[in-house]
């Protein structure tokens, strides 16, 4: 990572000048990999609880493809799709009571990857027990599956929401997988690091969302922020302070908790004074695709789909790349940083500050675990399994105040 | 390859998976590849005579892309389609009596490769001997071309097949090249290997024909068999007996002759006690794609097409995946094994001794024929050169009984 | 090269080809590649000067992806489009009078890649001169934009070109880039070298483009030519002669000016005892893509569009595959050669001449520059730095006639 600035050649010329490379330890998510490992630390969500039905459907995580389905009996199974008798894959597979039966000969698998018949075999199959289909295990909260993907002897428990609990009557908590706040597809097509980077990044709102493009957010946001960061126990944490014309002081506390939830007070301020009560995780399908998988409380389950962005009337989709040119968002800056971006040619100066910090977060985190060490931010005691948000917008008289 | 079965760590969970590896030696066709080098010491069928025109087709064997055309005089050629000159490929040759032209330069080759013509050069070109455009030995015989692309000096003879000769009046020998049998489009996009494997591979009828996705041959499919499996001079046969509740035996024998020659038994019974008159080659295109080509016997030439199998009067190429979910069949079973199955992944089982044997004589013929040996079933004298065919459906009175 | 001629086996089966090898060093265009340096080396054109406007454009050159735009001011520039500051694209970039606007922070380059502000930073940036966004150096000549991607100490002067000056009243030089003289998409999808050594190749003019497909040029071009080669100073020069049945002779003069100027008199004969005014510059897109830049002088702006090839009255575009097998041109010719060709299965003759000579000339000139020489043709003094032309289409009284 190159902190420092400096010319390439005296001449500057294209000619003279190298390309760097990726933060690959960061940005990378396979199995084996140091950041790889980390989000294997943590469950996941993969699915809206919705999708999980009997018929199964291909999920890719973590650039692992695995087979997602429902029993009769309403349990959630997360399976490798090849079926270990002979290969077939498990998406072509048909869901009983107990599990999933290959469409070729017809063995039979529960949640848990145990084989219940080989209905070819001598008495149902002696030997059944012998095999096992890799499986993961998962757990419904909030309208999601959510899915351990490491190691079994160190799963942590999955942990509840301060904001999704105790919700007053009328409201609701609701979960999305639409790629709300990527500004572009439901499934966006680069690596997750260029938008995990983005939320502790608060100078591009000015810029690319105000400034350049026009207000794509409230007016209030157009306003150039003071801002000061901090680490969390398990993430960075920025307080961006904006004095508004009218004397009034305007505080967003945003944050990144370890290793890929968003914590990003509503942009369209619908409300302030109060905790962020809408989450997003960022979860990487593979090095170079990722979805957001959102919650959010709400007394209308359509807030966030009412929420989607136009540009005169038009949805993000249905644009033109000229178009595209002349109102950038989100996704045309981030997605155009590469496949997996150089982070090695960046050019960090003060007001990139969130981003070094949760740079260096991760790649100590990273080393942490591959030497062993638990991560931050697990939870292994059911009393105190609760991620407690303390990120939002808040009205402040003063700048000395601190709402948190 | 994988025959004992054990458990993947203890918890089972995919985590601790470590993906296998496909069996390269059985599954790979190109050139200097063990199988490759037993798929070329046999004569191939490439193409129906009628698409042998004189508009030049591109064609891909074995990897291996050539250009098939036929003379004014109707001799078929088979070329490698760059032009020995400069290179311009003879696709876009001009056919003419004697051999075909290259649109460049107009250099003339005929079927075997000899340069007739250099109409730029001097006297047509004082030395165009000294150029040879590659090719290969093609015959015609039962309606399709025959290609040798094996060691020039170890050519066998193109053997006639009993069961296509002496037909009788009112019947007719025809050729197909729609992927009959293949369960999916006329070219499959994955692995020879998945698909001849399950020739032999008995079991999967009554579960994925039958149980799995409703009837798809006749109900007396749908029995499960008791097996019998043998090795023949140059393939693997097995005897399958159904005890039908109306007290009958059916009996049905199909084999593979190697190297990719399935005699597979009218699935729909429309000949019974009688040999199998519907023989399908499987020709690899190249890797992770193949062709089966199919001859069969009948008064009808369109019996193969009206055999078609239909789901709600819908052909297969017109569902929506998720009915092919529904209603999987050989091609969602084989394809979704992967582009190239992970062999190794396999947990074969009692029911699976016919694939378990199909490989064991693979590798030992491979290993054969890279030691300098030739494969089984070749023929060097014509007067003995025909494929004899032993399988079919039977009615037979009692167990012991053996039509063959 | 093979330059001798042989046969393979001596069956000649395509069992014992073995295919060759492209010429790497002549082919491929990449920075640090021997012919791509020594395109480097020579002004370039990359767009029409009429596209580069407000609106960034992508243009990809010699294997480079760069981002072309005009200031306000009217100033082209051509800039690396990952932004030097956090990498998203200068193309998501908004055009101002000095220079372009990051979306993603609002940094601003200029055409020479300074950056003149950082609007986040402490006054805009203290730090800005430190940094410099890639460029290359572009000028405007002739509705060209033209760029040098070579090493900035060694940058010579853009020429100018004789018959580009002067130009009669009522005439005009005019700029294209639709792909003239390709015979297939404006953007070709092979490898340059296939294009460029067909210039030199006078042969395929009467087989190629007159007896094969029908006359695609006048009908004087099917007669074969008597050819001389010889070198220039910065090329290879082909003098061919054609003895018509009405005893004229025409005499057509064709240039190869290094890297990748092709001087070809108009094969329609539209001017015909006067220099060649119709100039294109064969540039790689990248190893497996090029266009062709063309500039004539002409009193009709539209000239080279209505001279668009029409078969049966339509365009080439709007043939099917076996109507171009019909009447195959330049493009089916040399994209079938391959992506790129396998330079050494050439079995180059007599009437190859022209095509051995520029082999030989490019890879003594690639030599040159990797040795630190400069190559020919380049011009550092402002006085002469003009391109003379010499090519023409001639008519001729007797064949010891030389009008150049």
């Amino acid at each position: 990572m190159t902190l420092s600035i400096e010319n390439q050649g005296s001449s500057g010329s294209a000619y003279d000048f190298v390309p760097g490379q990726a933060l690959e330890n960061l940005a990378r998510v396979g199995r084996g990999t140091p950041m790889g490992e980390v989000l294997r630390r943590y469950w996941q969500p993969i699915s809206l609880s919705s999708k999980a039905t009997r018929t199964p459907q291909n999920v890719r995580v973590l650039g692992e493809d695995l087979v997602l389905f429902r029993t009769g009996k309403g349990k959630v199974g997360l399976l490798y799709p090849r079926c270990c008798h002979r290969g077939a894959s498990l998406f072509f597979g048909g869901v009983e009571e107990e599990g999933i039966r290959c469409c070729y000969h017809g063995w039979v698998f529960d949640t848990e990857g145990h084989c219940l018949e080989q209905p070819c075999e001598p008495e149902l199959g002696l030997h059944r027990d012998r095999v096992r289909q890799p499986w993961y295990p998962v757990q419904e909260l909030y309208g999601m599956v959510w899915a351990y993907m490491g190691p079994p002897d160190r799963m942590p428990i999955l942990p509840r929401i301060d904001v999704f609990e105790d919700v007053p009557a009328g409201e609701g908590v609701y979960a999305d997988d639409s790629g709300f706040s990527g500004g572009g597809p439901a499934e966006m097509d680069f690596n997750w690091l260029s938008h995990w980077e983005n939320v502790v990044d608060p100078f591009h709102v000015p810029i690319l969302h105000a400034r350049f493009s026009g207000n794509q957010f409230v007016p209030e946001m157009a306003v150039l922020p003071e801002v000061s960061y901090s680490y969390t126990p398990s993430g960075v944490r920025q307080e961006s302070q904006r004095r508004l014309k009218d004397g009034r002081i305007f505080q967003r506390i945003t944050e990144v908790v370890m290793p890929n939830l968003r914590v990003v007070p509503d942009v369209m301020m619908r409300t302030v004074d109060a905790p962020c009560d809408t989450l997003g995780w960022v979860v990487p399908v593979d090095d170079e695709n990722f979805k957001i998988f959102t919650l959010f409380r709400a007394d209308d389950p359509n807030l966030l789909k009412n929420m989607k962005a136009t540009y005169s009337g038009r949805l993000w989709a249905e644009l033109s790349e000229e178009e595209h040119q002349r109102t950038p968002g989100d996704y045309e800056a981030q997605s155009s940083q590469g496949k997996i971006s150089l982070h090695t040619d960046d050019h960090l100066t003060t007001t990139d500050q969130g981003v070094t910090m949760l740079r260096r977060l991760m790649a100590r985190i990273a080393k942490q675990v591959a030497e062993g060490q638990d991560p931050p931010g697990l939870f292994f005691d059911e009393a105190d399994a609760v991620i407690k948000v303390s990120g939002g917008n808040y009205w402040v008289s003063d700048t000395t105040d601190d709402p948190s």
